[in-house]
């Protein structure tokens, strides 16, 4: 698959409707995909040392070779930095270069990048126009398509943000070359939540193509951002600001964020989400909500991708339930989980996305394994 | 004038349309107008400490009375704590007491609690319902509406914040019985600006009832009230964003922002735009845009309030200048003013609402003055 496709996100307000470019050659024609998508006076462009040491200098270049004034804000890489800290940082450096509200920031970089870098475009001046320009699969596949942005706190993920919608996303599958082996394996963890949530057979082709995409064949890398995106897409514009259907995208999130907090962000997102899933779709059957056999189903694709599957052993129940409660989908003093019924079923019961489960529930999910 | 009034809030986006609820004895009903506008499972207060000595005592035992669970969140007054500082406590706490995503939140109090506590609200957990509860003059007549949240930081006035329209806008003038006098005149000069962009015979009725205003005469300050809410609301609706019309309202506020900013906040937010109305008109004079005698003009009526109407001689031209080159209507290098032709005229040429003006010129209101 070598030619360009392109995803629409429609969105009730239709000023805020935009288009995800998905394609080998992308990146390399970003300047023109700027002038189009989102012309500027400036750009700042917001990502991590990593991504700013392999990319910054071609990504710069093709920006003024083409006229644009651009400056680049590069913190240091990792979750442990998406916080309000590095936020004030990156905004007190756009003020001290001059950058007005007639600038646009492009968030360059896996999740984190992309969620500080739209906080920043969310919050700059009271909002700057944002382009998405993810370089990690998580990032291409999920957290670049939405609108979510955000930074962590002490006490939890994501816990301050916005909802502020880009004008483009933009999504090069070549630049993926560049990354780590527990990254790309991180990303495809969304990609298995996307099939869990939507689309059997989608789970099964990433089953069978493990293999390719493990070895980042071009072309299955490609398909699968593309399905990935369409199934997001397609949930996020019935639904821009999680009351209803989006609650579905946090199936594997509630446990998952609790473990990846818990791990002190040791565990990547999609490690962690990996093992939330599996851990959900159990909690699942316990309850009678999901069909027997799914969590283990679950588990087999993750299992074949590398990814882990439960709750490391050193993670108490207590500490895990603590954690759930700090979550944003807390409600009303009850935790809320997107629960699914069996792979590509929703568990959507009187209408509702979410489901509260009793701590009690939870923690029988560590009882007689050995777990505290 | 004892009935209350209502002023709807249309916008394009049909869901953030909103009502400012204007009248006496409209703070005793907050409950009926809250469960009405703005239901939810728990409400955040957030409000400084001068406020909360005033009212949260009796806010909290409103709204308890009326069955809803209720947290104050006080930070210490004054436009010095509008900080990213401040905001994060205020979330770290609102954290701490358990507010998930089904909490609202009440700004109550001034500018700052206003201006913060909206900001709070946009940004906890990707967004909270708002109710915006002005205690002073200067919240009522101007920065309740609109939906402008934000924060100082140490190089400017509300470099960060977002658009996060209210879903209601309560003001009881009877609130006002508690302002001190030095924020009443602050207040006063919105109202000014108000006449000076939009209506001559608005401004010419506030000089003849200077005296009543400032006396704290019920009826004349729910006119005033009346009036320039109507005037915000008519012109904030034509632009939710600022990106035209709305540039109008900055009229006074580029001088303004710097003065108050190299005051150290010593000069009110009010002040520092009386003073920067009479500079901005002089600036406007020497260019030929605005009418000989509208500063005078202007002198006058503030001066019979009250409030200064010129840059302290202590502050050089160098210094201001630098300080409106940080402000968020810098473009393109170039600082933008929203000037006036004459009362009640704004200047708007080639359908622009705001216009670059150079450096030299601004130094030149310095210079033959015995000012550096």
């Amino acid at each position: 698959m070598s030619t360009k496709q392109r995803i629409a996100i429609n969105l009730p307000v239709r000023s805020q409707a935009y288009e995800i470019l998905v394609g080998a050659g992308t990146f390399a024609s970003i300047a023109t995909i700027l002038s189009k998508f989102c012309p500027a006076h400036r750009y700042a462009v917001v990502t991590d040392d990593r991504v700013a040491e392999l990319y910054a200098v071609r990504l710069s270049r093709m920006l003024h070779a083409a006229g644009y004034r651009t400056d680049v804000f590069a913190f240091t890489a990792g979750e442990p930095r998406k916080t309000r800290e590095t936020w004030a940082l990156v905004c007190d450096a756009m003020v001290e270069a001059g950058l007005g509200r007639d600038a646009a920031v492009l968030a360059f970089g896996g999740g984190v990048p992309g969620d500080l870098g739209g906080f920043v475009a969310a919050t700059y001046m009271r909002g700057l126009p944002l382009v998405q320009l993810p370089t990690s699969l998580l990032a291409m596949v999920d957290s670049s398509v939405g609108g979510k942005t955000g930074v962590d706190t002490p006490a939890g993920k994501n816990l301050m943000g916005a909802f502020h919608q880009p004008r483009c996303v933009v999504i090069d599958p070549e630049l993926l070359a560049t990354l780590p082996d527990e990254h790309l394996r991180a990303g495809l963890a969304e990609a298995v939540k996307h099939g869990a949530i939507a689309d059997p057979e989608y789970l099964e082709w990433i089953e069978e193509s493990a293999h390719r995409l493990l070895a980042r064949d071009t072309e299955a890398l490609s398909r699968l951002v593309v399905r990935s995106v369409e199934i997001k897409a397609e949930i996020v514009q019935r639904d821009e600001r999680e009351s209803g259907p989006r609650k579905l995208l946090n199936f594997g999130h509630t446990l998952g964020h609790a473990v990846e907090s818990l791990s002190g962000y040791t565990l990547l997102h999609g490690e962690a989400v990996a093992i939330g899933m599996v851990e959900e779709a159990r909690l699942g059957e316990r309850m009678g909500v999901t069909a027997p056999g799914t969590a283990a189903r679950l588990r087999r694709v993750l299992t074949r991708i590398g990814l882990p599957t439960s709750i490391p052993p050193e993670f108490g129940s207590a500490e895990v339930i603590g954690w759930t409660r700090n979550d944003k989908k807390a409600r009303d003093g009850r935790v809320e989980y997107a629960l699914i019924e069996g792979v590509g079923l929703p568990a959507t019961r009187d209408g509702l996305w979410g489901a509260p489960v009793p701590d009690e529930v939870v923690a029988q999910l560590f009882a007689g394994s050995g777990r505290r």
